[in-house]
């Protein structure tokens, strides 16, 4: 833990281009180890998303707005400029299938690149779309803050959290989505407690929520994902909060497997369940939940833990990596905009939209 | 997996009594190591409970009556049998709060012993109990056998079914409650697939149940807790049934973790959800779930794994052993003697009650 030196800050983003490569701090590592892997090609970009070296669904945008400036870094000669753009876009679009906001940095890319003032110069086109990505992740930056400040408004004094997943600084280019509301609400002095579930199967709550927690100062819990339920039971939850991968026109919303029972839990026992999420992550292409394609992952994230089996060999598994909480449970989505709330008509998202 | 040689025949028991030890296979170990622990003073067996080396409410009166008859073993000179057996009751039924059953058995070896033919005679005592804990043990089996085949008749036909933790013939004396269940609907050709949750934090579903599964041919696939939901959502399971550690007089149940989430979901999703326990573990002393005490266990479950931190050094974490799911969400609860269904009026396990 304590080898996170570059976090001790009291600004830090797990994602940084350095002109000539996007620098990624591998989370799959975190917390025991800090490695940061330098992705000098789309290729690199694409593998460290679909390994989830960076995650969360906005870091994502960022990280394949770098990765499609990256197509044109000093290399090999490109026969093509156009071709060689949309081969990219395929590539990086076929990492993660449920987070929009990585199609939706993909299509704004595709607006941008058409736009190059000089469509035949490599180098133009590559300073062009690097100054757009900077943009793209300055931007994101500024949403997570304004999110922060809309969200916080909706805690009561004292309020005791619960959230799921990482949804924080590691998850995003700025202070987070749902944890940097619980952030900004804390520092307006209105969290008693944090309860981070630890989010099985890779334990993002686990190994990432609790240390930027610690990091914040806030009081926090990790617990079992399925003793929510418990703590929701006894009344020890105010409210809970999470974020989002994906959210249809109609308010339901993808995220991290685990987040539904959570919503349907809340519900039962009178605890309003708020998502918190970019607008960029609404996708009004998409009617509603049952139109989300829900990305199923390896079987070895269940059956293996830290490289170690837990169940017999052979032994098969499922493991869809998001699950769908429909819009009646959702009490509120908190955006950059502003809280939305029911009944949900979400119309952002639009990649030709201004910033 | 393979070491598991003890448990290659079509029946096994990882609890055995040898003349003058209660041998328990460590369950903390399996399935990558058989390491067989020898009881030979009451002492060992309440280590044993407490660490969970023997587990499954069923298997753990077992082994608390074994527990009883160890006290008068051979060995130092003991001034009142009297008193010496009730500081073993009071030692052994200290180890786990919830589960009823070791309650049970320790309240009907308080009347066995009371019973006893010679009073003074301290070797007559040992035999008289290890009898007694003998016939336990037996009756375990019989009961096992007579729940699994009044619950096989809950299943309709190439029935997919969810369980939570391990409820098997590593649970019992026999071959399981639950677990038992599914056994028997699957030698009736009306079971298609089991979904096993890995049961966080212990993970017994992942470590236990996929074992039992396997061994007995049952097609099955392991899962998250949390993605449980899910498959319901889904439509992928046809009825839930899971094991109970205590059920209070009104139908409430107490059970491992995240059993409660699965019946809400359940509910939600129509799908019927059945307790398996036998009448030992009804308490109709508990009034009902709000009176059922629920074991907080070390933090160090949720924050390591196997030994090695998963989350930043200090992190506080919340680990209720149990939780209690609410009569209403019950569609059956099967017993040796039949299911039962609500209105929940329960009047079994009375210690005076003949076996």
């Amino acid at each position: 833990m304590s080898t996170l030196t570059s976090m001790d800050g009291n600004t830090f983003s797990p994602l940084r281009f350095s002109g000539e490569a996007l620098e990624l701090l591998d989370q799959t590592l975190l917390p025991h180890e800090e490695r940061w892997q330098r992705c000098h090609r789309p290729e690199q970009v694409a593998e460290a998303i679909r390994r989830l070296a960076v995650r969360g669904a906005p870091q994502i945008g960022v990280a394949a707005a770098y990765g499609l400036a990256l197509a044109f870094a000093p290399g090999p000669v490109l026969a093509d400029l156009e071709t060689h753009f949309e081969a990219t876009v395929e590539l990086l679009g076929s990492t993660r299938p449920t987070a929009v906001n990585l199609r939706w940095a993909l299509e704004r890319g595709r607006i941008v690149f058409a736009a190059r003032p000089s469509p035949a110069d490599r180098a133009a086109t590559f300073e062009w779309l690097v100054r757009w990505a900077q943009e793209l992740h300055a931007a994101d930056v500024a949403t997570n803050r304004r999110m922060a400040e809309h969200g916080a408004t909706l805690f009561p004094p004292n309020a005791r959290v619960l959230t799921h997943c990482n949804t924080g600084a590691l998850a995003t280019a700025g202070i987070g989505t749902a944890l940097g509301v619980i952030a900004e609400a804390f520092h307006q002095g209105k969290v008693a407690e944090v309860f981070a579930d630890e989010t099985r199967p890779l334990l993002q709550g686990a190994r990432l929520t609790t240390w930027e927690l610690g990091r914040l100062g806030i009081p926090h819990r990790l617990l079992a994902d399925s003793a929510a339920a418990t703590a929701l039971a006894r009344g020890m939850v105010d409210l809970v909060i999470v974020g989002a991968d994906r959210i249809a026109r109609n308010g339901d919303a993808a995220n991290k497997i685990g987040t539904y029972p959570l919503a349907v839990l809340a519900a039962r026992h009178g605890v309003p369940f708020y998502i918190a999420a970019p607008c960029s992550t609404v996708d009004p292409a998409t009617p509603n939940g049952a139109a989300i394609p829900i990305e199923e992952r390896a079987e070895e994230e269940v059956t293996s833990l830290f490289g170690h089996p837990v169940a017999p060999p052979g032994t098969r598994a499922f493991n869809p990596a998001f699950d769908v909480t429909p819009a009646e449970l959702i009490a509120g989505i908190v955006t950059e905009e502003g809280v939305v709330r029911a009944p949900y008509d979400l119309t952002y998202n639009n990649p030709s939209r201004t910033a």
